[in-house]
């Protein structure tokens, strides 16, 4: 790698000024639909101007600070996607839990070194939940407190606490995808579903011990990787190579290699 | 009814005590499995002990102020249920969520004169979420800051947010019920998951417009009625009775009374 750990630190306090300035038009504008909506008619969508407000004001961030870095953007697309550099903005991921008055939704802030992720940050802001995750460690910050994550040790589907957003061949998952979720369910302790992004950070905490998707695009899964590394767990697609060289986006995360080798065993079927 | 409206805002006051008191058991408890587990052994289990020393400090508190009044737990069974007043609890709904770490689990507070919901808490002790419902009107705290709820006006199917513990027939639906709630669905604009008695909440607040449920016990839905009418919503079964009068337990639970009617309609097929 052709940076040092300082570089990195540095870029670490940056990530978090993008997900402060984040914050500022996400949260005054979370479970105000209603009011927002009368105030300004029903043209107007509270979703989608936190979305676009959100990510405009990183990019000014990211172009002030470090011109010389290219910005992916869910909302405003790619600018410089081929620098050395390049930040991978979602500002909100979960819109539907946003537009549910449900604090799952998380924005999330990568930052990739020649195409690699090296660092990341998931926030949820209601919450006051932050992952932080580069050098190797994942940091979770919640109300000036700081701890170390850690995966859990689960190494057996059959004790596995798994999530997907949605289990069904409808939304995200074909049918052949659905399938080979639902061997895992079946064997599994627990399932959650529609926690997006936030539940990869559960992974890091050692709460949650897999997850299992599809269809991801790069703005999802590009703050992934960086928090379920750090804490110790496995993050690959569904044939154990680098998320986002298969054609589906398919996604596996996985408390520990055991857990992750034993899910990529059923998933084939 | 043969109480007052003082009287109600004196159970009102007492119910957040019971709150409290609960928070004081499971908040500690929450997301801490690992360092327990650690501690104390695989035997150990934090969210059956949240549970019951949750239960168990609740019932200590009526019994000490209200002797007279009966209690129907989660944990620990009936005692004096045929009283005119009497209390209903769920230390921890969604003991799933709780679990995986995840802060939609609440505690469930429901007081019943003559068999009828007359008042209710719904407690979020992560979020710092209490919704308090009594005499006609939901009340939501958060942070030492008190709103009144209001439903949302949606009365259309096709712009409503729904939500349902698990759509597949083998959790809590059966097929026909699973079914029914599909062909809601697909007219729905957005379904979210997993969300258990905390989506109720979100349907006072104006965030979710429709929920459909089966297979919920006595000391689930105690605690949701109130909240529901409080806030200006219609819920019943799927048959527009009182929950709790059909064998299955069925919850219709809606922001608005065309939507509930809209709703029924195609439940019925």
């Amino acid at each position: 790698m052709s940076f040092s750990d300082q570089e990195l630190k540095n870029y670490a306090a940056f990530a978090e000024r993008l997900a402060d300035a984040a914050r500022a038009q996400t949260l005054p504008r979370f479970r105000n639909g209603i009011d927002v909506a009368n105030k300004a008619g029903a043209s107007f969508d509270p979703v989608t101007e936190a979305d676009r407000e959100s990510e405009r004001v990183q990019r000014e961030l990211i172009t002030k600070t470090y011109p010389e870095h290219g910005v992916i953007g869910e909302e405003f697309g790619a600018s410089g996607a081929d620098r050395p550099w390049r930040w991978v903005l979602d500002p909100i991921d979960g819109t539907r839990a946003y537009v549910c008055g449900i604090a799952t939704w998380t924005t999330l802030i990568g930052l990739e070194h020649e195409q690699k992720p090296v660092l990341s940050v998931i926030d949820q802001p209601f919450t006051d939940e932050r992952w932080i995750a580069f050098n190797g460690a994942t940091l979770f910050r919640r109300s000036g407190e700081t701890i170390a994550c850690k995966t859990s040790g689960v190494t057996d589907i059959k004790k596995s606490r798994i999530s997907t957003t949605d289990p069904r061949p409808t939304a995200y998952f074909t049918e052949r995808e659905a399938a080979a979720y639902a061997r895992i369910a079946e064997l599994s302790r627990i399932e959650r579903f529609s926690l997006d992004a936030y539940g990869y950070g559960h992974v890091a905490l050692g709460e949650l011990d897999l997850i299992i998707e599809s269809g991801l695009q790069h703005h999802d899964y590009a703050a992934l990787v960086p928090v379920i590394e750090g804490a110790g767990g496995v993050i690959t697609n569904w044939q154990g190579e680098r998320v986002g060289s298969d054609d589906r986006n398919e996604v596996l995360a996985a408390a520990t290699p055991k857990l992750h080798a034993a899910a990529m065993e059923v998933l084939r079927g």
